[in-house]
């Protein structure tokens, strides 16, 4: 279908205080706290996250970036021209090959072997999540990029805050490397670029679509909590009892 | 996916000049008139339209509401209430049942039996027609609705123009029976409800999407001539040879 | 998209075991009993069931059952002809107006004003789940159903297991009509049609659909068992703190 | 959806006669020789082909090739592992970069500037193409890539074909590189791949779903045939009279 967006240039600046995204990070401030004081957050932050705990997570993350391939591969059906196609066909590559690392530092940090911990089943809450994902992705590319943000975002703002911290994670703390990932130049640029696309998307919706891409946001943000818990439970699909 | 729309009150008058849809209907008044224009809508007013032309057309137009209903469903799916889910519902049932009736007008006209044209391959313009909507079903629900409305639009206006005209189709017109299906009130309220519908939408979607929505209805209107003309030339898949 | 999929006949009998749904049956019986014997069923079965545990599960079950109209309209999309067109758009209809009564029922138990209770926002279990049916109804017809199919089973199975029972909820318990409602033989009928049309599309699915469609089945069950635990629990979306 | 597919090794020698797709290469021989001679391909073969044509078909085949990576966006979406992930990212990047090549062949050779012939909209024949390729993407894998399959294979044929004649392409023809570039081992490599994945997923599909194969695959094929007339006549939307 044809569409008159017209080309992306690059972010030069930070996007304005009262952008779109802008006002999505003031109103859900307290699900980005939520996210950067839970326990798991915690564990990674002095250390002493227990080797089960980053095996879960690891397991289940690996299936998740599978899952946030698929809709970047949505996001390229959907690209108005072909530089949005060559931007997602970068993510991908990105997501691909790059964001191995940060899997492979918290293997190494509690000795597991990553080749062993990419085949797991999806846990309910991360079922929950890209579930969530993929159903926003076949919606617009406003609501598939605001229902990926939340993921690039925390993601990407807990790791500049932790190392900017007066005691950041110690240089010997075994998960460093991967404070350091989230934190470098790179993803720090596709966490701007991000926040440049879903504002120009946001700028051309309607009040409907733009409904949608806040309702994709917030929920992205509930999930990205709910996946910590997840890990920092062990979550499994052992039928509720009441 | 939630949505704000508020439920549809029925039209209690015509849309205003200058909605989006009379603002269609203003810019794409020269295809309005090709299909009126057209020797197989011609043949259906004097009488004249040949056995074989009325068969490829029921043939095809079977298959084409087959889509349409289809699209519906679709519609069902990205409805934001249950008002929106009866409308289409009810759209459903009025394709499946009512509209057999302007098919079989036709097929006793020409002595056709209706049972025996119902199972025909689509030909390249219907399969483009329907492929147009499908894909545009697809997209959103006023994208969906716009894709719908030259069908709808085209025929009932038609209809009335012809059966007030100062010779009308006559009386023994064998064909009679097709135009007076579309001029009822039954179907003049749908025309009036679909662009009820379309107007609301398009109000609450932002210019990208309204872009689209404009596309799908031109070129919706583009295949509803192209749709008399393969009718007109019996159109089958015969490579062409330059 | 053309199918060769025939006519589906009136299922004259149960079907066989060894079926497809027959198979899935056996193999997921745990689920079934862990639905069976959640304290949210035991609540409506012995009439004790708190009053805002009834409350939060019709604000739910509502949202939800629109869902399951969306995915309804999904299938009509996908039919391969119009006997399936006008038995998706008969099981719309059934839910728009006949499946409001169990809810009636359970709201005049509690004394709760139906039209006070169906604007609720989804709950995380319910909307993990809305978001898995929904996203299965993206995939074939085949998986639609099946992800459908365990709403439809658990429900109808409960219902006639109750009342069949030595001693069946009371003739004065006031969720008494809400036993009914799913016993009666319209519904027990939509349940033998469900897996009448599941075991069909199973046998023209090839390996990788039919395992997609038993991982549908098998989700949507947990997601039933989760619903009762959301409901009794009175679940909202307070982010979990470890 | 998760999915039992597994990793798809590279292709070592060309699939065996009595496969899938030699079963559609044999069955359509017709529309191949329809493609082999129409006189848009012999205008290319001999040099002859005029200014104009060479315009028309850049012009739609740069928008019909944004469709093609809108469709490989599809397929990264439906893919069922991170092999097949890769696989995609390649193809579009292909796309993206290499196959501009042929099309700046085409406009040196007749004096175009490529940058001006890149911003058309599509006629008939080709948005009708692209709607059928858009819409096969989003059934299942196999039909997507059975939908892109006829292009692949018939411009990868017609060209060692023709540089393998008699009197192939002369070395002064101004079109010649654009035999040269389908006829390189990487677009012959790409071809066996197609033929390999499509071959595996038709073994893995049902009776319904490799019948939507087949059928995509012959439209895709005529669709193809069709272009070529489009280019040759240069198709516009001019609404037919009769």
């Amino acid at each position: 279908m044809s569409s008159t967006l017209s080309d992306v240039p690059a972010p030069s600046a930070p996007p304005a205080a009262g952008s779109f995204t802008a006002d999505l990070r003031a109103e859900y401030d307290d699900l980005f706290e939520a996210f950067w004081n839970h326990p798991f957050l915690r564990g990674l932050y002095d250390g002493t996250l227990p080797r089960e705990c980053v095996q879960h997570y690891v397991e289940q993350d690996h299936q998740y970036l599978s899952s946030f391939v698929r809709c970047y591969g949505l996001g390229v059906s959907m690209s108005p021209d072909r530089d949005w196609m060559r931007w997602f066909n970068e993510q991908i590559a990105f997501v691909l090959n790059d964001e191995q690392h940060p899997h492979r530092v918290l293997c190494e940090a509690v000795g597991l072997d990553h080749a062993a911990v990419v085949h797991a089943d999806l846990a309910p809450s991360a079922q929950a999540y890209v579930d969530h994902m993929a159903l926003c992705a076949r919606d617009s590319l406003g609501v598939l990029l605001s229902a990926l943000l939340p993921c690039v975002w925390t993601y990407m703002e807990a790791a500049t805050r932790a190392l900017a911290a007066a005691e950041p994670p110690a240089v010997d703390n075994p998960f460093r490397g991967w404070w350091e990932f989230y934190a470098t130049d790179e993803c720090q640029a596709i966490l701007a670029d991000f926040r440049f696309r879903v504002d120009l998307l946001a700028d051309q919706a309607g009040p409907a679509e733009r409904s949608r891409m806040a309702e994709a946001f917030r929920l992205g943000l509930h999930h990205e909590v709910r996946f910590w818990q997840m890990a920092w439970t062990r979550e499994d699909w052992t039928p509720p009892r009441g």
